[in-house]
């Protein structure tokens, strides 16, 4: 009909489809990578009693808290938590400013580039290594370093930025939850300075919202006389097991309706939400999907030996304290945004 | 017209009235118990410069953060911080279930009921006291607490709940900074968890939003197997001084643009928000108003012995800094809610 625009013509066509696609995928549901199942229909029926109005398990808007782990929870946590392999990549600029370091180790062996050496660090060595790259320097300098870190570091498996790593379908808990009234919390035994750095843009979590381990820091001036911060070595909070429901008295004040985790160092925030009056839900997150992303815990068949994973002792609590258990390999129709 | 409901039909016309009148009250302006001045222009500006897109101040909503400290600043902290008051009121209680406390001081002073003797005590006495008070409990327990007090305790002069002797010009910049996507914070030198009680129900601001001075907890599991949190006597943030803006970094992450307070305890809250880019509110009150509320401070032309109050050497700081110094007996129409 039109033969001088046609090209434009199909375009325009084209992308009212396209948006209208889009339509109908949003109307398909919240939870749109999700498989349809027991787990989906969990988190759907936990938010639909929690915000009827009438209902009897209904929560006033105020009270609406759901607390999130973050590595193994919300993205991705091997080969090693992504604020180790900051801490690491950090050192040899740190051994450029305290040429002495050279010969100490941990150091030295980090400096070495030894991938069997650094892999056989004791959490000792790793708790130096983090101290001497998270501590000691201006909160303002220590967050540009994050911040530069996150943009050029990528993923060994993938070759992508961590903060590609997300979870999709936890995403779209996150985004159900907020649509629904909660306020979304990280609760993390990573660095809450570390993590407050890409939360918003990674998760849509301001920093405020984010809880994590946490050192004290010092208020002093600078050569003009301006106020600033320095990280200090000195540990406010340990963000882990029984550290993490402490931390969330501490930073939030209220017992969540709802947790999400993945490993041991979470499991008294699960019991801890889940003891709390009407209805609460605790969600544990099984690795167990070897071929989009990693199988450990339970899923393989060994002993509980490894620290900070989902144990079969974790596996049987969840089943008796009646926590949610989602397998990635059959709740998630997809687990990166950028899967086909 | 209608002899029938003649009464009926004035009752509405007067209900159309109050409305309209309650309307044009709004559209007065959003500081209606402020006098027109530089202190009210001060913080319209600041409002309107920081929120009006397009402007060379504008900030983005998710960073438009403002703290106020609480005695003195949102509400009455005289004769004695409403928390070292609670404090008080339950040696009683505590030398009940403990007896061997009713011969030990600071303890047997108070439970003298020797109002001059009180009034002596010295701060490391007022802080034993705060810890067998604030620490030792549940933290349920010592929430519970806390709340029937507020519901019962008056205040000396005014014989009314603390609650009600909020400062209503206050609670009108509160509400006008969220009007204007704001989120406000209280940043106060008392407890925490005692401000927590109540925050939402005096001033609108949850508990989250809620900065103080805080202990440790400790997990635990009750008799039951229920998991509770009990309150430590280990401090981890004393919320004065240059812990305000320590305890701002640990529980917001992000520098106030506008910050409120009233004391030589806030003026590194305020010189920290001061020293942010672009621009920054800083504003502090003087309590110059004896006869509707108190004077004290360089109102009164004493030396700056008086620790945790505006001495002459802040007001000084804040000539030199530029913050705006409020004169509650100038500035403000009305000091409470309650006055005509």
């Amino acid at each position: 009909m039109n033969r001088v625009f046609p090209h434009r013509f199909y375009s325009a066509a084209l992308a009212t489809l396209a948006a209208f696609t889009c339509v109908l995928a949003q109307a398909a549901g919240p939870l749109e990578s999700w498989n349809d199942g027991p787990s989906k229909q969990a988190i759907v029926d936990f938010v639909t009693k929690t915000t009827t109005a009438g209902s009897p398990d209904f929560v006033p808007p105020a009270e609406r808290i759901a607390t999130f782990d973050q590595d193994g929870t919300l993205w991705v946590e091997h080969p090693m938590y992504s604020f180790l392999m900051y801490a690491l990549d950090r050192v040899p600029e740190l051994a450029k400013a305290k040429p002495e370091l050279k010969n100490v180790e941990p150091f030295k062996t980090v400096l070495s580039g030894n991938r069997k050496a650094i892999a056989k660090l004791t959490l000792p060595d790793l708790e130096k290594i983090i101290a001497a790259t998270f501590t000691g320097m201006p909160v303002d300098d220590f967050n540009a370093e994050v911040s530069k870190w996150m943009a050029s570091a990528r993923d060994p498996r993938w070759k992508r930025p961590y903060t590609e790593l997300v979870y999709q379908p936890m995403q779209e808990v996150l985004q159900y939850l907020r649509a629904n009234g909660y306020k979304t919390y990280i609760v993390t035994g990573g660095g809450q300075d570390f993590v407050r750095v890409y939360s918003e843009a990674a998760y849509g979590i301001p920093p405020e919202q984010v809880v994590g381990t946490a050192g004290a820091t010092k208020y002093g001036y600078g050569k003009d006389g301006k106020p600033f911060l320095t990280k200090e070595a000195k540990l406010l909070l340990n963000d882990n097991d029984a550290g993490k429901p402490e931390g969330i008295h501490l930073m939030i004040g209220r017992r969540p309706h709802a947790a999400f985790g993945n490993s041991t160092g979470d499991k008294q925030m699960l019991e801890y939400t889940k003891a709390g009056d009407g209805a609460r839900l605790s969600l544990i997150l099984l690795h167990d999907d070897a071929k989009r992303e990693y199988a450990y815990g339970p899923a393989t068949g060994l002993p509980d030996t490894k620290v900070g994973t989902f144990t079969q002792t974790l596996y049987d609590e969840a089943k008796k304290q009646g926590w949610i258990v989602v397998s990635m390999k059959d709740d998630w129709k997809r687990v990166f945004a950028f899967e086909e």
